[in-house]
C-alpha cells in the first residue's frame, strides 16, 4: 500500500492515549441530555458514583484498597448535594456514571475517606486509566458549575440544565455552556544540536524541568500560540510547529495541546517573572531525567505527564531514525 | 538532509496560515499588560483604533474606499466606551493597536459609517488578513467582556483589568481571564473509496456542505472529540486522526482545530436534529465544489474557511501523490 495522509511517522500511532486523563470510554449520547438525565440516571439499579469534595475526588478505604466508586445509599453521611449532580456518561454496560459533589469539606471527612487531588490520582496510579478519564470530565465540570452560580451578564442566580452541560440565568435567560482552556506546552528542538528546551517555574519541585507552556490566547492559532509562549517565556525563536498529542487537564478545565517546536535560535533569554531557569539538554541528558526520581539533579515530569509523553516520544523517534534503537 | 520530525508531508508548511482570521502580526506583550496599558497606548501620537458596535467592526465609507482606523478624535459621535476598551498588541512600528466598543447600536449609526460582521468581513475580503487577524482577537475578548460584567460565583459586579484581559470581582475578588472554545472540524475520508464526508446543518445556506464540527468537550482529547462527533452527526466511526490546521473564529470566541479522520465504516446515520444531511463525495465532486458558487447544486465553504482548507488540502494531497498533479 502506498502512502496515505495518515501514515506519518510517530513512535505511536495515538499519543494522545498515553497520556493521564484521556482514557474515558463513557458514551456520553451529548445530543440527548434532558433536564431529568441525572433523575433518571441515579434510579438505575446498581448506578455507581464518582463523590467529589472541591475538586478531590474521594477515595473508599479499607486498609490497603481504594475504591472511588459510590453506590447512593453510600454517600448519605457526607451530604450529597444531589441538585448539582452531572451525568458524565454510560458504560459499555448501560450502567450509568454520575458525578456527585458534596458539601462536607475534605477537613471534615472521617478517616475511612481520602479526598484525592486528580494530580495525585495519576501520579500515585491510585485509579485505573479509565476512571481516571471520568474523574477529569467530572472535575472540569464540577469546577465550572461552581464558578458560574451567577450570570455574567445581569448577576442573577443561574440554574444547571440538562445533567451539568450548560446553565441558564432565571432573571435574562443567557445560556452558559462548559468551558474547556486551551493550552499550548511544546518541546522545542534544536535538530542540529540535537537538543531540547525545557525550563522549571518558581513554583515547581526542586530539580523538576518540564517544557513550556501557555494559555493560547484570543484570535490566535496554535501554531503562533507556540511560537509567542516560547519566545516570551525563553527568548528562542521557533519554526515550524508539529502537533504531537492532546490531553484533558482537569485543572480547573484545560486542553493541553501538546506540539514539537523547531528552534531557530540558540541564545536564552528568560522571562525572569515567569520562569525560575530554562535551558537547552541533550537527548542523553534528556533520557536520563526521563527515568530519574526526584531525588536527582535534574528530573522530567512522570509518565503520564504530555510533558513526559512529549520528551519520551522524541527520544525514541531520534532513536529509531538513526538507527540506535 | 534525512528526514526529522518536522518533515511530515503536506501541500503546505502551515496550513493554518492560510485561514482567515489567522494573521494577526501583533506584539502582544502577553505577560507586560498592565492595568493603564490601554490609556497609555491611547496617549501615544498616531494611535490606531478598531470600533466595534457589538461584534461588528465598524468601517468608515467615502464612495468606494472602506476604512476599519480611527484616530481617537474620529470616534467621538459614536458615544466610545473608552472605560471598557481593550489594548491588542503593537504593530512592529511600535504603534498601538486598541479596540473601543461604542455605545450607539448598528441600526443608529449613519450612512456613512458601515458595521460588518466578521464573517462578511473575510467573505466579502472587505479588509486585509493582518487587520482580519486583529479584529478576530478584538471580537473575541469584546464577546468575553461583554458576557462577564458579573462575577459567576458572587454575581457582584467585575471590573476590566490589564487591557481587557481579566476581570476581578469588586467584591469576592474572584479572577476570571478570557475564554477561548476549542471546536474540532474534520474532513472524514474513506481512503478506498477515495471520497470525504459531508453534511449540512438546517441553518446552512441551500446547497452548502461543509465539514463536521462539534465543541470539544470537558476530559475530552481532540482524537477523541473527532471520533464522537463524527459519529453523533454521521453514524460513521473513525480510526486515525490527524491534526492539520487551526483557525480563531470569533463568534464568540473558538479555536477550530482542524483534523483528518479515517473513515472505518461507510454506512450514514445522521441525526436529523442536528444535521439536514450527510454524505459521501467523491474527490472529483469535492473538486468542483470547492471552486462553486452558491449558485450551484452543492458549493463548499469559500477560502479562508477552515473547512476549504480542509478540502482543499486533501484534494491537492491525493493528486500530488498520485502522480495527477
Amino acid at each position: 500500500m502506498t502512502a496515505n495522509l495518515f501514515d506519518i511517522y510517530a513512535p505511536h500511532p495515538e499519543p494522545s492515549e498515553l497520556t493521564a486523563f484521556s482514557q474515558n470510554k463513557l458514551d456520553r449520547q451529548a445530543e440527548y441530555r434532558q433536564d431529568d438525565c441525572v433523575e433518571k440516571a441515579l434510579a438505575v439499579e446498581g448506578t455507581h458514583i464518582l463523590a467529589f469534595t472541591g475538586s478531590r475526588l474521594i477515595l473508599k478505604h479499607d486498609g490497603q484498597i481504594l475504591d472511588p466508586l459510590f453506590a447512593a445509599y453510600e454517600l448519605a453521611e457526607l451530604k450529597p448535594d444531589f441538585d448539582n449532580a452531572i451525568l458524565l456518561g454510560y458504560r459499555e454496560t448501560g450502567e450509568p456514571r454520575v458525578a456527585v459533589p458534596v458539601l462536607i469539606s475534605a477537613d471534615d471527612l472521617s478517616a475511612q475517606y481520602k479526598p484525592t487531588e486528580p494530580r495525585a490520582l495519576f501520579r500515585d496510579s491510585l485509579i485505573e486509566e479509565e476512571l481516571l478519564g471520568e474523574v477529569a470530565q467530572a472535575v472540569a465540570l464540577i469546577n465550572w458549575n461552581s464558578a458560574n452560580k451567577f450570570c455574567g451578564k445581569c448577576g442573577s442566580p443561574t440554574e444547571m440544565k440538562i445533567g451539568g452541560y450548560k446553565r441558564v440565568c432565571t432573571k435574562c435567560e443567557h445560556m452558559m455552556f462548559p468551558r474547556t482552556d486551551p493550552v499550548v506546552i511544546m518541546l522545542t528542538v534544536d535538530l542540529e544540536r540535537d537538543s531540547c528546551l525545557l525550563g522549571r517555574s518558581h513554583h515547581f519541585q526542586e530539580g523538576m524541568y518540564s517544557c513550556l507552556a501557555g494559555f493560547v490566547e484570543p484570535g490566535e492559532t496554535i501554531e503562533n500560540a507556540v511560537r509567542r509562549e516560547t519566545v516570551e517565556e525563553s527568548g528562542i525563536l521557533v519554526g515550524r510547529v508539529r502537533y504531537h498529542a492532546s490531553q484533558p487537564w482537569p485543572m480547573p478545565h484545560s486542553l493541553m495541546i501538546g506540539c514539537y517546536g523547531e528552534a531557530k535560535s540558540t541564545d536564552i533569554t528568560i522571562d525572569p517573572q515567569e520562569m525560575q531557569d530554562v535551558r537547552w539538554f541533550t537527548r542523553a541528558e534528556a533520557a536520563a531525567m526521563l527515568d530519574a526520581g526526584p531525588d536527582a539533579k535534574h528530573f522530567a515530569p512522570v509518565r503520564g505527564a504530555i510533558a513526559h509523553r512529549l520528551l519520551r516520544d522524541w527520544i525514541e523517534w531520534s532513536e529509531e531514525r538513526s538507527g540506535k534503537a
